[in-house]
């Protein structure tokens, strides 16, 4: 193994993760380094674009902590993110669609019940939420936890907002037992993706644009079902045929509908898929 | 574009790239997301491994500081540096082959006289070495400056120990009227890569060993010639063949002999590539 040239060094490293114990592990690195090698051999990277790409890779880390995810704001942007979902989310017709989870969920959000004020200060102008969580068959899930998270007008999550100790758009609730459940918000708007760090510099240089149409995360898990991680997004949003991170499903695409007294409101039904049963 | 799925979305992501200014990024992006999303596909990456991978890469990243450089380390092992180094060393025939930059060169080391100690309090037998730069042509190449750097006989380089003030087993040297330079240090060992990081994790989990083959590294640089970044690797080592970072060329290899009055002696001789001459 010595004189490895661009032609033979791939398999070289190949074989150096022949003794991988878990073979998940030595597929997914096999499969890596080929894919890896393949594009440094079709671009013919130069040296100094390799390093470029080593202070890239380093500076989107270092652009990460506990409120930030840059790799996962770099997933996103790549498409990776989406066609991560879309591989693992393959649904029976009926059932809704998952779409990106996103850098801004938050572990620990607060519970609330329903028709509280998830806004919690968020400013924005104030939107009422109707929802219900159902079985492809249309039975009430009663009991499923939902974890929503929204920017507020501003296009900024509560995480963004530095010194803000406390949650704002970002709550838990629990389906009562026909599976509703229902909180006052405030109106989703569209929003430019965080870009201050290297994936804003890598959509500059790119000309692209780093909006997001208008939207409402929601993560939904009930016993006996797939968990759900998708969005509702907002029918008119100039954006939704060019989302940054590719999320938008035509399914997820809901009205926003004023209201005669002020306000808006979102009516929205989720359907969960069933955990497949004990095997035969 | 919406209701994007694993087969449509790499060439919508491709297209969001077409207004990119500059032809080479777009090329670069262009090749980078069709391989990124070719291996999530071939392997039908999950949802929990991909954010393995975030964490991971973020790890990495944040493993990174002025005196540790973990993306290179990650590239070495994956063996795109060797890569990356022999898509752009292609030199005639004679000339010094080229090998892996490794992470850890600084920049702005101490100049030394001919004859000094580059150790400078580095442990290890002594050693002594005599060098000479020359073109193809065997004209010596008076005034170069050559960076040598080097771990100690415990594997470790200055910069990876704690507190240490001053440059230990690293140096600039220039050549004198007939090419040559000299000087006194430690013979090299060979010595693990780091494994406190994440890389070290990936090795340990794919059984590769983290050992490269004992070796002074060189940075050449003289007007009128392309710079030479390489090594030269001691022979008989037992990890010749399984250098870590997959960087032996057999022309690197030279001999540490052992001196009648104690100590070694190394003698290698560096020939620089001529830069391309003016064009007609």
């Amino acid at each position: 193994m010595r004189n490895l040239n661009q032609d033979n060094i791939t398999q070289a490293v190949i074989a150096r993760f022949g003794d991988t114990p878990d073979p998940r592990l030595k597929e997914i690195m096999t499969s890596l380094v080929q894919h890896l090698h393949a594009f440094a051999r079709e671009v013919r990277l130069t040296e100094a674009e390799w390093l470029e790409g080593i202070a890239f890779l380093t500076a989107t880390g270092q652009k990460c902590d506990d409120k930030r995810q840059e790799f996962i704001l770099l997933s996103d942007v790549l498409g990776l993110s989406m066609l991560t979902v879309a591989m693992n989310n393959d649904k029976p017709r009926g059932c809704t669609e998952a779409t990106v989870f996103g850098p801004f969920f938050v572990e620990g959000a607060p519970h609330y019940a329903h028709g509280d004020d998830v806004a919690n200060g968020a400013v924005g102008e104030p939107c009422e939420v109707f929802a219900h969580v159902r079985g492809v068959k249309g039975e009430p899930i009663a009991g499923a936890r939902v974890d929503v998270w929204q920017a507020d007008a501003e296009g900024h999550y509560d995480v963004q907002h530095p010194g803000l100790a406390h949650a704002q758009g970002r709550g838990v609730l629990t389906t009562g037992a026909d599976g509703g459940f229902h909180f006052r918000t405030i109106v989703a708007e569209a929003y430019p993706i965080p870009t201050d760090g290297p994936v804003g510099t890598l959509l500059a240089a790119t000309k692209r644009h780093p909006w997001r149409p208008a939207h409402l995360h929601f993560k939904i898990e009930a016993e006996g079902y797939e968990p759900l991680i998708t969005h509702v997004f907002r029918s008119g949003d100039q954006y939704l045929d060019s989302d940054a991170v590719f999320g938008v499903r035509q399914s997820l695409v809901a009205d926003w509908v004023p209201q005669p007294g002020g306000g808006h409101r979102l009516d929205y039904d989720f359907v969960l898929n069933p955990l497949a049963g004990p095997k035969a």
